[in-house]
């Protein structure tokens, strides 16, 4: 990590090129605003200013790219960077539920298919068709029942093999989700309250100098003596608040300098974590169209048999077999004689 | 055809080799019996009995099978061999029309699979995932839909190439049938009708011979040249009543061997049918597996976009393009300085 160090604090005036209240001065060149306690470089404003290199170029990083807080466009209010990234994680657990939802909705609908097909592979109608013929028909009713078989076993597995790793798959994330959304609330919280210890340091010293500079104008000819005792004292009442201001501005930079690390740390984290999910999901969604496949092939499989004993078919063996059976007698008329 | 022509016609005496009433006798060696007014020879009586052949020798031919009339198990009706032969064919006729409902069912559960699955690609589910994982998840409901039209193709195919064809197949089959059936009736009829004429005629011969046998063994000494007047005119008589009954026995045969023709060349012509039946049916269930194959063919397609995508799922490129539209702000804090 590589601060841009600058020179000047700035205060007090609106500036131009931020919509917030903000702090701004020119002093030295480099100027600064703070929003909403963060303390941020303001681009652009002087030719010598060290630009800020992005810490991931071309990865567009999560790490890179949160670091404002963004306004609400109803409201005054505003949203850390960090929590737009955190939604965007939640969003991506909902919809890692909404698709074992519609994977759910499609076991269904197998199970629903599966079934009618079986029912249908039951029927008697035409049963009494014999011989041949009536073979490659009972086949044909059969292979209706190896159908359902087929895609009822497609439905069980998209249950063991594409919906359950859907929704088991971090099971918990909420909760982690909620530990590193407090942590770096936290964090913002510190710097908060050191920046409110900065601007009171800040109105203090402020206030110090005022008094000095109002009792060294001052001309006292009577009390020469105690009115140099008094100067003295403001002075250094002045260099202590200027110390003091300084030690906030330390602990100050601390605390944004911990937000800093913390924020990129967990960035990080959650961009390793969306890339997981994106994973995980293409495998599982790899895995539905695997097992399409397979179901398309089982299910051609059920179609042999019935083409075999359809070539099979044989009109004269049928005949054979059904006179065999109802012939009711072969001895031929002849003429009566007398 | 050849009949065989026996020497002697029987009548009288049940014959122990036959179920029904009959007549038999034995003169010169050949035996017949009529059954039900048609005229068979007895089997195996002589050993000098020419043996029938079968007309259609290893064929298994209606016209070889079906002469003799059924007995009903129940009563004492029969059913002629032909109606078991007409029987067979209206049977055929119900086949067909079960298998058309057969296909039928199987198109509607068609139906219901894919307008479930048509729905299901419409479902909003996971609807918010975006970049190249989004487009991913876009095509796999898509391919829903693609699989939903595959099996709308395969039913409405089913309808015109299976059922349709089933169902239409000789709709005016059973009038035909009935045709047929009429005219065979109608003939064993006339047959029947001849058979009533031989036996008056028999019968009418009997008491000429009787009435002759009387008349010769008489002696009347006083009426001498009345009584040998009388003797030839009970000769003549008997003789016009052998004529008589030599007559109707032609008048007989004649009805019989048309009733024989008749029955030939229906039978043959059943059996005709019956192997056109076979054949139609087998072509209409091969369209049914040619079109099962076809849909899971079509079926597999439906996933390779899928597939596609998934292979081009980049979870780097779906960061940048999140980043870039959700990015608050790059420019890092520093420190703040006095």
């Amino acid at each position: 990590m590589c601060f841009v160090h600058l020179s000047f604090s700035m205060f007090g005036c609106p500036c131009s090129l931020w919509d917030w209240s903000c702090c701004c001065a020119s002093r030295e060149g480099l100027q600064m605003a703070n929003i909403n306690c963060v303390t941020f470089p303001i681009p652009n404003v002087t030719p010598d200013q060290a630009e800020q290199q992005l810490l991931k170029p071309n990865e567009w990083s999560y790490c890179d790219y949160f670091w404002t807080d963004k306004k609400d466009p109803q409201g005054t209010t505003s949203v850390a960077g960090f929590e737009v990234l955190l939604q965007k994680q939640l969003k991506g657990k909902q919809m890692q539920k909404e698709m074992a939802e519609f994977i759910r909705e499609r076991i269904k609908i197998e199970e629903e298919y599966a079934k009618n097909l079986s029912k249908l592979s039951q029927s008697p109608l035409a049963a009494q068709e014999e011989g041949t013929l009536g073979e490659a028909w009972a086949q044909l009713k059969r292979s209706c029942h190896d159908e359902a078989e087929v895609h009822l076993k497609f439905s069980n597995k998209l249950q063991c093999e594409v919906e359950k790793p859907l929704l088991t798959f971090r099971d918990n994330f909420k909760k982690e989700l909620k530990k590193y959304d407090h942590h770096i609330i936290d964090l913002r919280k510190q710097l908060a309250s050191r920046f409110a210890g900065v601007e009171k340091a800040r109105k203090a010293l402020a206030d110090r100098q005022k008094d000095l500079e109002v009792k060294t104008q001052q001309l006292d000819i009577k009390h020469m003596n105690k009115h140099e005792e008094d100067i003295k004292k403001a002075r250094r009442k002045s260099t202590q608040a200027g110390d003091d201001l300084m030690h906030n501005v330390d602990l100050y930079n601390r605390a944004q300098s911990k937000w800093f690390e913390e924020m990129v740390t967990t960035s990080l984290e959650l961009e390793r974590l969306e890339v997981e999910r994106v994973e995980m999901i293409r495998q599982n969604l790899r895995q539905y169209t695997t097992l399409r496949h397979e179901t398309d092939m089982f299910n051609q499989s059920t179609v042999e048999p019935v083409d075999q004993l359809l070539q099979s078919v044989d009109p004269a063996r049928d005949r054979e077999l059904w006179v065999r059976e109802h012939k009711t007698g072969e001895l031929r008329p002849v003429d009566m004689d007398i």
